[in-house]
C-alpha cells in the first residue's frame, strides 16, 4: 500500500474509475482509524452515489466493512445457520414469527438485530416490550440458546462492522443513503460479520419502504445476492408490497400480540401469514437444500401444529420473561388511552397508507425521533379492517393507543390520511411481488 | 427563506435538479455564516461537479459569492474601469505589461491581485520582487492614484468574496476544483466584487494550465462571459498557449525584468508580445467601444512609443519604489548560484514543457509550498533559445537561479525532462488560440 492515498482513490472515483480491491481495502481501514477528515468521505460518498460501483467494487466495499470489527463465529453449528433480514417497512414484525417456524424445523437463528431509527420500533425494541426480556447475552449463553432451542436474538454490539456504522452516520446527513452498492454493503456487511451461512432477504417495496419502485427493489436484491455469491454465502430474496403496512397491528407490543396470535393460529389467510411463510419457508429449504414449495410446506405444517407457538413461548422465557406473561402475550399492556377511527361512509376499504401509518405510529409514540429517545412500547394503531373489506358508515376501522390526548380534529385529519376507499371491491393482489435467488 | 432547509437543496442537487436563485443565496449566506458543516458542503460540491450547474444557476452562484463580502465601487471612473484576469500559467507577467499600456490609452486599472498559490509567484509576488514597492495602500490612496496614473495593483483584501475563499479551501482538499460552473463562479465572484465595468480574460489551455483541452478552454470562457453579460459588465475573453511557458523567463525579478524589457522593446516578435498586445488590445477596445483592431494598433503605437516603460517606472515609483531602482530593472538582486543548461546534441528546439518548467520554478525557489512560506525573489529560469530554434551541441539553452546547490546529475535530468527536439524545423503556430465575446 505505499504511496497510496486516499486523496488519489477520491480522485478515480470523481471521474468514474473503478477502484481496485486494495484502493478499497485501503479506504475503510484508514476511514476505521479515523484518519480521513469527514469533509473528504462525504464528497467520496457523492461520488459514488453518483457515479456507481461494479458489482466487483460493492462486494470488495462490503468485505471489508464487514472485517473492519468482530465477525461472528458460527462454525459450531455448521450448514444450519440462517440469518434473515427486512429492509424495513411499517408493522413488520415477520422475525417473531419465522424465527421460531424455522427454529422447529432444525434451523439455526443467532440473530442480532438492531433498535429502530425509522418510524416505528425495530425487533429488539418489539422483544423489550415483553416484560423481563433480555436482549444482552454473553456470547457462551448466546450460542449456547441456539444451541438448546434453535433460536437467539440479541442487541447488536457496536463493533459489529464499525466501518458502516461511521459511514451510515455521515450518509444520513449528506444525502447519500440512496445509492444501490451503499445500500447494499451496508446491509451485507453486518449479515457477512454476523456469520450466518444462509441469509434470506425481504425486500420491501412501494410508499412505505425505502425502495419505492419495483425495479429498484430488484436492483438491490441483485446487488445483495451477488454479494453473498462471491463470500460463499447463499443468498435468497423475496421482495414484497410495503403499499399497506404489514399485519393488521402497528407498535411494539402490539405486534408482540399479532406475532403470538398468527402463531396461534388465530389469524388466517392475510398478507403477514403469507409473507411469513414464503420467508420461512425460504429458510428451511436454503438451510436443507431443498425446493422452496416444500420448505414452504413444512413451515405451513410447524405452523399449523402449534409448535412454532410453543417455540416463542420457550425462546421469550428462555432470554428472561416469565412463563405466565409468555404464555399470555395478549394482556401486555398498552398504552392507557385509546381511540376509535370510524368509517365516515360506507364502501369499500381500498388501501392504507403504509408511510403515513409509519409517522402516525411515531407520534404515538411507538418510535424514536433520536437514538437513545425513550419509546412508549404501549402505543401504536391496530387496523380492524383490512384492503378489501366492506366497510359500512360508522364502523370501527382502527383504534389508536397513546398516552397523549388527541383531538377530534386530529382523528378526523388521521382517518382521512390514512384510509382510501372505493365503491367497486378492489381486488387484492399477493403481497409477495418476486422471488429472487 | 422560512423553511428552506441546506440539507434540501443538498437533495435537488443530487438529484440534478435546478436550484432558485433563493436557494443558492441562502446557501452561500449560510456558507458565509458557517453555519453549514464542511462534511456538507463538499458532498453539494462534488454533486456540483457530477450534476453540473445551468447558466442562470451558475450566475445566481457567482453574483451571491460576489455579494459575500465587500464591493468595489469604482463608479466615479464611469465606464473607463477595465480589469484583466489570466486563469494561471506558467511565466506569466502580461499585467506588468498590459497595465502600463492601457494606462496609457486612458484606461483605469484599479486591480486586486493574488500572491501565487501555484508552481511560481502571482503578480503581487512579482510587484514585491522590486524593493520598496507596497502592495497594500489605503482605499483612498488607491483611488486617487488610479485616478492620477491611471494604474493601482494591490494585495487583494481578505472580505473580497469570502464565501469563494471558504469553498475554494474545502475544493482544493476534496478533488472538486475541476468543475466549469465551480471555476467560472470562483474566478467572476472576484471580478464582480472587484469592481471593473470591463472585464477581459486570458484563459490558459495546454499541459502547463488547468485547462488542457481547447474544448474545456471555451466552456470556461463562455461560462464566464455569461456570467458577466448577466450582470451587465462586459467581458471578453483570449485562450492562449500553455503548452510552453509564456516569455523567455519564470520567476519573479526575472519576470519583472522581461517585462520592463518588452516594453523598452528590446525583445520583439515573441509569442508573449503577441498576448499582451491582444490582451492591451481587448481592453483599449473594450473600454473605448472600438472594433479590437484599432485597440490593438493603438497598444501597438504605445508600446513602441516607449509611453508605457515610462508609464511602468511612474506606477512602480508611485507604489513606494525608488527612482533609481526602477530605471534599471535589469539590475534587480538574483540568487546567488546560477547554472547552465547546454544542448547535448544539435537540432531544432521543439517545444519546452511548461508543466515541468513551472514545477523546477518552484523547486529552485519562486513559488510556495504552502500559503505564507517565504519565497526566493532572484530565484528561476532564464531561457536563451525558443521553440523553432537551432540549437547547436554544447549552446546554453538555459540559466537557472537559486541558492540552493544542484547536482550535475540533477541538472541533466532537469535539461532531459524540460526540452525536447526535433531534426526538421518544427512549425510555430500562434499562442492566440481564440478570442470570445
Amino acid at each position: 500500500m505505499s504511496g497510496m492515498t486516499f486523496d488519489d482513490i477520491l480522485a478515480k472515483k470523481r471521474y468514474g474509475i473503478e477502484l481496485t480491491r486494495e484502493e478499497i481495502q485501503y479506504f475503510i481501514s484508514q476511514l476505521t482509524e479515523n484518519a480521513i477528515a469527514d469533509y473528504k468521505v462525504s464528497a467520496f460518498l457523492m461520488a459514488i452515489c453518483l457515479q456507481g460501483m461494479t458489482d466487483r467494487e460493492t462486494f470488495d466495499l462490503t468485505d471489508a466493512m464487514a472485517k473492519s470489527g468482530d465477525e461472528l463465529d458460527l462454525s459450531v453449528f455448521g450448514e444450519k445457520t440462517v440469518d434473515k433480514h427486512s429492509t424495513g417497512g411499517v408493522g413488520d414484525k415477520t422475525t417473531l414469527i419465522v424465527a421460531p417456524i424455522a427454529a422447529c424445523a432444525g434451523c439455526k437463528i443467532a440473530k442480532m438485530s438492531g433498535r429502530g431509527l425509522g418510524d416505528t420500533g425495530g425487533t429488539i425494541d418489539k422483544l423489550e416490550s415483553v416484560p423481563g426480556f433480555s436482549v444482552e447475552l454473553s456470547h457462551q449463553q448466546f450460542l449456547q440458546q441456539v444451541e438448546e432451542i434453535g433460536v437467539a436474538v440479541i442487541s447488536q454490539s457496536g463493533d459489529l462492522a464499525p466501518a458502516d456504522k461511521k459511514l451510515y452516520a455521515l450518509r444520513d446527513v449528506t444525502c447519500t443513503v440512496d445509492s444501490i452498492p451503499l445500500i447494499a454493503s451496508s446491509i451485507m456487511s453486518k449479515k457477512l460479520a454476523a456469520g450466518a451461512q444462509h441469509i434470506v432477504l425481504d425486500v420491501k417495496c412501494g410508499s412505505g419502504a425505502f425502495m419505492k419502485e419495483l425495479s429498484q427493489a430488484q436492483r438491490l436484491a441483485e446487488a445483495m445476492i451477488d454479494i453473498g455469491k462471491r463470500k460463499g454465502r447463499s443468498v435468497r430474496a423475496l421482495i414484497t408490497d410495503m403499499q399497506t403496512p404489514l399485519g393488521s397491528c402497528v407498535g411494539n407490543a402490539l405486534e408482540v400480540m399479532e406475532a403470538a396470535s398468527i402463531l396461534q393460529g388465530k389469524t388466517e389467510g392475510d398478507a403477514l401469514t403469507e409473507v411469513c411463510l414464503a420467508l420461512a419457508g425460504m429458510m428451511i429449504s436454503s438451510v436443507f437444500g431443498e425446493p422452496f414449495a416444500r420448505g414452504r410446506q413444512q413451515a405451513l405444517q410447524i405452523l399449523e401444529s402449534g409448535a412454532a407457538y410453543q417455540k416463542l413461548i420457550q425462546w421469550l422465557t428462555k432470554q428472561g420473561s416469565d412463563r405466565t406473561v409468555c404464555e399470555n402475550l395478549d394482556n401486555l399492556r398498552l398504552s392507557s388511552l385509546s381511540y376509535e377511527l370510524c368509517a365516515e361512509s360506507s364502501g369499500y376499504l381500498f388501501g392504507i397508507d403504509a408511510a403515513r401509518t409509519g409517522h402516525l405510529a411515531k407520534q404515538l409514540g411507538a418510535g424514536r425521533e433520536n437514538k437513545g429517545d425513550p419509546i412508549d412500547y404501549g402505543a401504536g394503531i391496530r387496523f380492524l379492517v383490512k384492503p378489501g373489506d366492506r366497510v359500512t358508515k360508522g364502523k370501527p376501522l382502527a383504534i389508536l393507543y397513546a398516552e397523549k390526548e388527541i383531538t377530534r380534529a386530529r382523528l378526523a385529519q388521521i382517518q382521512q390520511e390514512l384510509f382510501s376507499f372505493s365503491e367497486q371491491k378492489p381486488s387484492i393482489a399477493s403481497p409477495i411481488l418476486q422471488m429472487l435467488e
